[in-house]
């Protein structure tokens, strides 16, 4: 993988993740990776899981996640853990953005 | 370590970090650990390294960093990945917030 430092937002391209959810791959290296998701108020990140911790934190909007059958309503500054293969889901409720911090970093994101 | 799933940003209170820099220690567990560190304009995150590795992203405001020699602006949106022992600091050129990432988390961030 490239060694980089600095991820500057305005130079890093969208992607589309799924029905009315982009995404965009920012900072990542060895453990870490912080993506920002960018979701349409109605889009649905249906429940998966993976073998990645994952923090997502909530930068603005509305959103309910179910963590592993536990559900609640998180805001702006509101952080969710979700540990090593917990099944996990979100639905947006007003518009808004995740911060999504997976460790080790998502290799699957990284198009080659 | 409490098992938890849900960070409710207002339930947790500001500690002080350094002069002009207060911190809010947000979801962590295993080898994740989420921070906002809030900056009044001009204060300094002196120089430092450890071994846990650290992606920084920029919430508002606007700084300068250093890492390993390199250095850089960054305005909100944009991220930087610290390599585990490298030395970094900033500077805050305009008052805002950072959310620090660390992985594994900081032991030393969390009170017994």
């Amino acid at each position: 993988m490239e060694e980089k430092t600095f991820f500057i937002n305005a130079e890093i391209p969208k992607t589309i993740a799924a029905e009315g959810i982009d995404r965009k791959v920012l900072a990542h290296q060895n453990h870490m990776m912080c993506v920002e998701v960018y979701f349409q108020a109605g889009a649905v990140g249906a429940e998966h899981h993976h073998p990645h911790e994952q923090i997502s934190y909530i930068i603005n909007g509305l959103f309910e996640f179910h963590v592993q059958g536990e559900q609640s309503i998180v805001r702006p500054g509101d952080s969710i853990y979700i540990p090593s293969d917990a099944p996990h889901g979100t639905k947006c409720l007003e518009e808004g953005m995740l911060l999504d911090v997976f460790s080790p970093h998502r290799e699957d994101f990284i198009e080659s």
